[in-house]
C-alpha cells in the first residue's frame, strides 16, 4: 500500500493510538466538566428508541457537515463495527454533501479513503 | 395560543408560504445551477438503501449542528409526516446537542417548540 | 423606548420567559443525554481556579465568534450580574470581533444593544 | 406590500437605521481595536486592482456562505449601488449555494427577497 | 526546496493525484446524488454573465472564509490558470481575512505559500 | 520523543519558523488591508482593563470553538508565557468543549498535547 493512501498522514492504527493516549491524559487531569462530557459523549450513541447503527450514522453526518476528519474517522470505525453497508454509507455521505456543500468534498474524499482502509482491514 | 409560542416570529403556515413564494421566485429566474441544486436537494431524501425516515433524521441533525432554524423546521415537518415519534426526535436532537455543544441549545429550544406546534396541528 | 431598540424582536423579559418555558419542556422529557448536558452546562461556569466572571467572559466570547445571539444574551446577563464593567465588556467583544471578523459585526451590534438594555434595567 | 414580504422582520429602512444607530454607539465607546476594525472594514472594499463591484460580490458570497443575513443585506445594498445586474447577482448566489450547500437556502431566499425590495426602491 | 515549504505536508502534484484518485473512486460508486453534485460543481464555475476569473475568485474567497485548505488550493490552481495577478490575489485574500477574522490567518499563510509554489511551477 | 507525539506533524519550532516566514512574505507584499489587520491583531491582546493573561485565554477559547489548531497553538504559547497554570488551562478548555461540543474533542487532544510540549520545553 503506497504512502499516498493516507493524505491525512496517519493510519487507523496511529489514529487509535493517539486518540487513546490523549484521552487518557485528558481524563487523568480529573477536571470534572471534561470527564463528565467524555462520559456523556459515550452514552449518546447507546441503543435507545433509535438503534446504534442509526445513531452512528447521525453522528457521522453531523461530523461531516461540521468538517471534522477525526470525528468522521471515529464514526466510520463505529459504522463498520455496526455493519453499515457501503451503499448505506454513500447515501449518508451524500446527504452530508448536499447539506454542507462543495466545501465538504475534501472531507468526503478522506472519508471514502478511510472506509476503504476499514474494508481492507476487515477483508 | 399566546404570541410567545413563536419566538422565531412566524407560524408554520407563514414559514410554508414564504418558502413556497421565494422558491418560486428563485426557480423562475431559470439559473441553471440554482435550479439543478434545488432538484438535487429534493432527490437527496428519496428512499434508497436507507428509508426516508432515516434520511430525514440525518437531514435534521445536520441542520441542527449547522444551526439553521429554517432547515430544522423543514426537516421537522418531514419527520412528522414520516411518523417519527417524540422519543425518536429527542434522541436525534440529543446527538445534535452533544456533537454541536451548548451553542445548539437555542436552536434546540426552537426545534422542540416547533415540534409541539406540529403535534398540535396533527392532534 | 421606541420599537427599534430591539431589532431581534424580543425584550430581555421575553427572552427569559421563552428560555425558561422551553428548558422546562425539554427537561420534562426526561431524555438522559439532554438532561445531563443541561446539568453539565450549568456546572461549567461555576467558580474553580478561574473565577466566575472570567468564565462568563470566556463563554461570552465563544458565543460571539460562533455568532449565537441568544447565547450572547445569556452570557451578557450573567456578566452584568457578576459586575463586568462596560470597558471590560468592550475589550472582550473586541477580541471576538478580531478573531471572528466582520461577519461578527451584526452580532456585536445586538450585543451592545442588549448591554444597554441591561444597564437601563439595573440603573 | 404585505407583511410577509419581510420574513426577517425589518425593512431596508429599519435595517439602515438600526445599523447606523448601533455603529455610532459602538464607535462612541472609543475602543481602539473596535474603531480601527470598523475603519479597516471600510477600506477593504475600496477600489484597487480589483474594482469595487467585484469586491462587493466577493463580500456578498463570503457573507452568504457564512450565513449572515445582515452582512448579506449590506452587500446587496452596495451591489445595487454599484450596478450589479440581476443575472450577475444570481450567478454569484449560485456559487455561494454550491460551496455552502442546502443550509444556505433560507439565506438565499431572504437575499432574493431583499434584492426585490432594492429593485422596487430604485424602480 | 526544503521540506518546510509544505507545512500542509503534500505538494501540488500529490494534491492533484489524491484528488483525482479519490474523485474517481467516489464517482465509480454510481451514487446518483454524489455524481450529480460533482457535475453541478463543475458547471458552477463556467463562464456566464460573470467571467470565469471572477467566479474563481468568488470560489476562492468563499473557501477561505470557510477555512478549507484543499478547496483554497483548488481555486488557487484555477486562478493561476485564469491569469489572476499576485495583486488581485492579495486583494481577494484581504477581503476573506477581514470578513472571516484572524482565525483565517493560518489558512492565508498556506494560501500564499501555495501561490508561491504555483508561481515557481509556471516560472 | 517518539513521532506520534505530534499527530499534527510539526513541532513547536517548525510551527514558529513557518509562521514567521509566511508572515514576513505576507507583510512584504505591502497590501494595506492585510498589514493593518496584522497590526490590529497584535494590538488586540495588549493589556487594557483586562490583563494580558485573561485576553489570551479569551483568544484561546475563541480559537478552540472555531477549531483552528494553529490559532490554538499560538495562544497556548502565549498563555504559557503569561504564566497560565495547567488547571487554569483545563478549565478554559472545558468551557470551549461544552460550548463547542464533541466536535471540539480532536482539537482538545492536540491542545493538551501541545501544552505538554510547552511544559517540557520550559521544564
Amino acid at each position: 500500500m503506497s504512502d499516498d493512501t493516507h493524505e491525512h498522514g496517519n493510519s487507523l492504527a496511529e489514529f487509535r493510538a493517539y486518540r487513546e493516549r490523549m484521552n487518557a491524559e485528558i481524563l487523568g487531569e480529573s477536571n470534572l466538566v471534561l470527564n463528565r462530557f467524555f462520559a456523556l459523549d459515550g452514552r449518546t450513541y447507546e441503543a435507545g428508541v433509535l438503534d446504534v447503527k442509526t445513531k452512528e450514522l447521525l453522528g457521522l453526518v453531523a461530523s461531516l457537515v461540521l468538517r471534522c476528519d477525526d470525528c468522521v474517522t471515529y464514526h466510520l470505525i463505529r459504522c463498520a463495527e455496526e455493519g453499515v453497508s457501503r451503499a448505506q454509507l454513500f447515501e449518508s455521505l451524500s446527504i452530508g454533501l448536499v447539506v454542507g456543500g462543495s466545501i465538504v468534498i475534501p472531507h468526503l474524499r478522506r472519508a471514502v479513503d478511510r472506509w476503504g482502509e476499514l474494508e481492507r482491514a476487515s477483508g
